[in-house]
């Protein structure tokens, strides 16, 4: 997707993001056990004015393939920012966030506006979603509300830039 | 996406569609002049119960990027499929559909039970998508009803396996 084109300029706010992240994360969830794995995130662009968003996670051990996910960041004026997703689990999420800065850290924060799923899909009804970017390093953070609890720290992955 | 993982069982119906496809498509819509297109769809998967999809159009003359859309197809059991996409437009779609074979032509036939945008997207209120494959060819099409219009005949594209 990163084709050389020029960055967008409603997307320099998100640059630091911009790139392909590798680290460990681990999540947990009152209904189920703990669980760990390796994730994949990379953000790129075409000279338009979002970013395109990638991500897959994989068991550490056999390298079977866990979760994915994929989308689009669209910047908009006063540090606003949508997100939209798709899930292979049948859930498509829509976000409504901010983006901040303080001492070198670039914080993407996001809830949802609207989470939907198809009929085979488990309800989900809230994702808040935390991106926190210093330097090469980038913080994922994940809060779900789901299965009758509510909004409730499920994933946390420190990825390092590739 | 494409692993070397053997193809999950649920995903048989669908073999004739994975891999890259690529070809001209055109447009029109009662609200705009009509276009045309070059288009990359790849079907994709890693073993698990769903295809990864990936489509991106660009200008056939000066190689500017226009459409992309991305998502999975989630087959079901008795040829029942469901969809999900999210776009850089802002819109996220959830579909049904029906995957039926006649003739050597696989057909998948969707309608969006769901259609939902960001604040800022183009409102869009229904959209139907088919996908024929025969052999090394895939046809897809899409209409939508948008700005005012009952649901209308918006693309179509006529590829060929890469």
């Amino acid at each position: 997707m990163s084709t050389g084109a020029e960055l967008h300029s409603a997307c320099e706010t998100l640059a630091p993001l911009i790139g392909t992240w590798r680290g460990p994360g681990g999540g947990h969830y009152p209904t189920i056990d703990d669980f760990v794995y390796l994730e994949e995130l990379t953000f790129s662009h075409v000279g338009k004015p979002f970013l395109a968003m990638t991500q897959r996670t994989r068991n550490g051990d056999t390298d079977a393939p866990l979760h994915a996910e994929v989308g689009y960041l669209r910047p908009q004026p006063n540090r606003v920012v949508e997100l939209v997703l798709a899930q292979p689990t049948g859930v498509v999420e829509i976000h409504l966030g901010r983006i901040s800065e303080e001492n070198d850290t670039l914080t993407v924060d996001l809830r949802t506006e609207r989470v939907e799923g198809t009929r085979t899909a488990k309800p989900i009804s809230e994702v808040r979603r935390r991106l926190e970017v210093t330097g090469n390093t980038l913080v994922s953070e994940m809060w779900m509300a789901a299965m009758g609890q509510p909004l409730t720290h499920h994933l946390r992955a420190e990825l390092t830039r590739a």
